[in-house]
């Protein structure tokens, strides 16, 4: 028997998922009626919706269910949509889980992913505006898997073994062309590290930088308390940065010179300050930049939602203008999901050798298969598809926040961008007490003081994350955002 | 427009990919022909081989090549096979690179994933015997892909949210019954710790056991020294124990009682010591267990290859003998491929806390779609399978080496187990000419010497990794082996 053949299965790109999808979607839909998965009664999602979530032609949708209706296992009525046929012959239901109680809670119904995840993260609090999360619920997991199938067919088997520990070329090339395109970042794959989150980066970096002589680093007077536990955590003392109409600014007030001011690093949200929603303009960018220049300072652009502006093209990446003293950091959490697991720094030459030093002392090297498929994922047009989707129901929700908040005459702060917005609370009411209303109305969500570095106190205001809850549970959240603020 | 329907895409646990497999084969042979990829004359695997790669049924294969030899792509002769039909009417064909070279290399034609990765990795050392690796081009992927689709159908979208840094519940419950199944730990969910690979896990609990107050790490005289750095650089001294028949030993010689015998933790490869392939006995295991208890100390089993036993049930984990002096480490890289990025930890209970707290300090959070994906793989089966069908490949793979190696009368040493072994040199013969004149023959393989720790030297020897090269270049690779041995 000769074992010469030239090609291995793996060798041949093969995508066997093309067909045989209407004979699948029945039958998954027979098993979830009949496992009691689908209660009688339940309305099925509009062919439309179910075939765009499913990723499939909405013909093959509505065949599927014509059938299941012939078949007796659902009944459509013109005007009242598609549900499971009923009554059920099984016996009396089980007793409410505290699953089944999120699952039975008014329009909260629509996709038992969300309802247990979301009952199990909040308990009785089952609608979220908490801030830092994009709508999980819409992560493309049929893209994924097709980025998946693709990538592992094609891959050499070498991959599979212990990859390089500033990541797969595969995915710094793609990232290069990326951020350069979407970004205006001057990458090379060179100079990008893929890490397991923007915080694992972030400590490698402090860690490195500390390592290097830093002692000082200036952070934005708000921002996420984890960034500010990384660098202390690195040994280095934080200064807080005071954040005006313009974003941050060095100490002394303005676009200064800088001139004295005694740090070794700044942490900044250049383009959608976190969480106080600003820009940082054009003059304190160059203010930065010629401060870092002059001092041998390093920034790190924290660079988390900049592919979310809605009013015109985003201002490009702050490290344009300085590659050799801006670090550019970026996640596909916001933009995908943070179980996807990758984030990627691009680094001044210098810098790349001390981080890949620390991220390789501590064993973090994020999983190659994964690599692959986010490398996938963005050369395939994929991840812009899902920017763009993601871009447009963010914007719409933010503008339904907008007029939601209306006729309380609240402000809401901020540019038009990203997946948060910050809301003041009305005159002489505490973020305490409006954040214990909105629990007590099931709504989960964080006062503006829960970023506020120490000393920087602002007027009560509440940070609405909007892209947190999943499309069907957007509505109730806003509903009882406004009631919560009625009623203080 | 009703928007309260109660189920999405994500509920139906749809596998999308049964049919119109045969037209996909085709298709993606016709464009590997078309593309060059496929050079005319190329003589392709035999319908059964290719079938049981691809997953698929062998009819489909077998009719996909008919169809294609009706088309003029291929050609079939009696007792030839089936070829790729020429001559081509393309130009000249391009410069070798690097890849086609390798790729032009004799049998080691047979996969191009292969012939990329090692020439990429080895330049000219295009024959792998280092040990420490599986065959990844073994690698299941579209079992993996098959488990991602299920997994990724099924779950709630919390886990798209940023998981617990223990490890997800699916992930540590399907490795406690795993591992309680197969290697006899005693594990409960809430005693394992999921980590990003095993030398994450060593690190992170080196870094707590010495903020602990350890200070003196036992290694054995032979071992990984990646993982001797990793004790060192979190402030850990080192002492070699000495390895014999019987395993690893307490200095002092024989399982005695230890005492006196100043260490705070000990690393040992009780199933099978790496690299010397002896086991850890009954009497030793014991007698590091009292000596444990008595002095309080930690013993770390590293169990990188406990599923690859060939002569009879391996041995259970030590950690069963004592679940709170005994860390329990696990790696899904040696039985499936270090691109899963994923590895645990069973731990004492009072070590949890800290060890989760080195991860979490550094942002070590292995991707959640990652641990979904191995949850349902190992729950659905498919890690056992693939283990079964791994443990006969290698066992094949050490039989032929053995009996390649009888006619030359030197030894192999080491247990029946695993994905290496130790073979002598003939006498008065160095490792470094051995190994240089393995390189000279394109063969990458390393001296036994590579694993020593500081004064413990022992015969001349060369670690041999069988599972590492991809089947079809396993026999080139052993008669290279073979030679080197000759020409000594």
């Amino acid at each position: 028997v000769p074992d010469n053949w030239a090609i291995s299965g793996r060798d041949l790109h093969l995508d066997l998922g093309r067909s045989g999808r209407r004979a699948a979607l029945e039958q998954a839909l027979r098993e979830a009626v009949q496992s009691g998965r689908l209660a009688p009664g339940t309305l099925l999602p509009p062919s439309r919706a179910l075939a765009s979530d499913l990723g499939i032609a909405r013909n093959t949708v509505a065949e599927a269910y014509t059938q299941l209706v012939a078949e007796g296992w659902l009944t459509a009525r013109q005007g009242s949509g598609t549900r499971v046929a009923g009554p059920s012959p099984s016996s009396a239901p089980p007793p409410p889980s505290t699953v089944s109680r999120a699952f039975h809670h008014g329009e909260f119904a629509f996709s038992t992913r969300a309802a247990v995840g979301l009952a199990g993260a909040l308990g009785d609090t089952a609608y979220d505006l908490r801030a830092g999360f994009p709508d999980v619920a819409a992560f493309p997991y049929a893209e994924w898997l097709a980025a998946a199938r693709t990538a592992l067919g094609r891959t050499p088997s070498s991959t599979y073994r212990y990859p390089d520990p500033q990541g797969l070329p595969e995915l710094r090339t793609a990232l290069a062309g990326y951020l350069a395109r979407t970004r205006g970042v001057r990458a090379r794959p060179e100079r990008v590290v893929v890490c397991g989150g923007f915080g694992q980066g972030l400590w490698a970096l402090a860690t490195a930088l500390h390592r290097l002589g830093a002692r000082r680093a200036g952070v934005e007077s708000h921002g996420l308390p984890l960034h500010r536990r990384i660098l202390t955590g690195a040994g280095l003392t934080l200064v807080g940065l005071p954040v005006g109409a313009a974003g941050a600014e060095l100490p002394g007030g303005g676009p200064g010179t800088g001139q004295g001011v005694d740090l070794d690093v700044a942490l900044l949200t250049p383009a959608h300050q976190f969480p106080l929603g600003t820009a940082l303009d054009a003059e304190h960018r160059a203010a930065f930049v010629r401060w870092a220049r002059a001092r041998g300072a390093v920034l790190v652009e924290d660079d988390y939602d900049g592919e979310f502006r809605y009013d015109r093209r985003p201002l490009g990446a702050m490290q344009a203008l300085a590659p050799d003293q801006v670090v550019y950091g970026g996640t596909a959490s916001k933009a995908l999901a943070p179980a996807v697991g990758l984030a990627w720094l691009v680094l001044p030459e210098r810098l790349i050798g001390p981080v890949v030093a620390e991220l390789t002392r501590v064993g973090a090297r994020p999983a190659a298969l994964n690599q692959l498929v986010l490398a996938e994922f963005l050369t395939s047009g994929r991840y812009d598809r899902h920017v763009r989707r993601s871009r447009l129901a963010y914007r719409r929700r933010r503008d339904r926040l907008v007029a939601a908040l209306d006729p309380t005459g609240l402000r809401v702060h901020g540019l038009p961008a990203g997946l948060h917005a910050v809301v003041d609370l009305p005159a002489g009411h505490s973020e305490e007490v409006a954040v214990a209303e909105a629990h007590r109305r099931g709504l989960a969500i964080e006062g503006l003081a829960a970023f506020a570095a120490a000393g920087h106190d602002r007027a009560p205001a509440l940070v609405v994350g909007y892209a947190s809850p999943p499309a069907h549970a957007f509505t109730t959240a806003l509903a009882r955002l406004v009631a919560t603020l009625r009623a203080l």
